[in-house]
């Protein structure tokens, strides 16, 4: 069955922090929409398994974190593709919105 | 390794039809920007495999084709899921940049 979200309207900003909406999840990938606050984060993580994960800005500016300190531009239609066991995080400079895929789905 | 695609930069429209740009292929997925003039489609198409695709409007207004004619708003913000089985579509209504992600690739 094809289903079809609307990440505008599921989903907004708080100042208490990060908001996450899981748009789908299944045995293929997961799908999760992030929005951030200026000045928010989703702090560099890792986790041990195989798989890779997309990051997609739908709008905002911010960067993309990496290990040792790394940070690549994170604007609106760039993309981060990252091994899922790489350490990854996001950074926002402006309000943010941000779909991220992991498949598979850890 | 981290990998940034800036995908506003690296491809564009054209009045010769939808224009398609590969982001990213492995063994986990595959993730294709998709970019349409007004009135330019993806046909309704199905592979016969094992799987689920995503699309994410980056920006524009079009719609999304499912089989016997159904049709479903695809407006910036919008995510449809879809198993690669079921038949899907792109129809742009203005501009229309796409991302497209398949799990597993096909």
């Amino acid at each position: 069955m094809m289903k079809r979200i609307e990440v505008l309207k599921e989903s907004g900003f708080s100042e208490k922090g990060m908001q996450k909406f899981l748009i789908h999840d299944s045995p293929f990938f997961r799908v999760i929409n992030f929005n951030f606050k200026s000045g928010q984060e989703l702090g560099i993580h890792t986790h041990d398994v195989e798989g890779q994960l997309s990051i997609v800005v739908l709008e905002g500016e911010g960067e993309f974190l990496g290990k040792d300190g790394l940070t690549l531009p994170a604007n609106t239609g760039d993309v981060l593709i990252s091994d899922i066991r790489e350490p990854h995080g996001i950074l926002a400079i402006s309000d943010m919105r941000v779909i991220v895929t992991i498949a598979p789905p850890v």
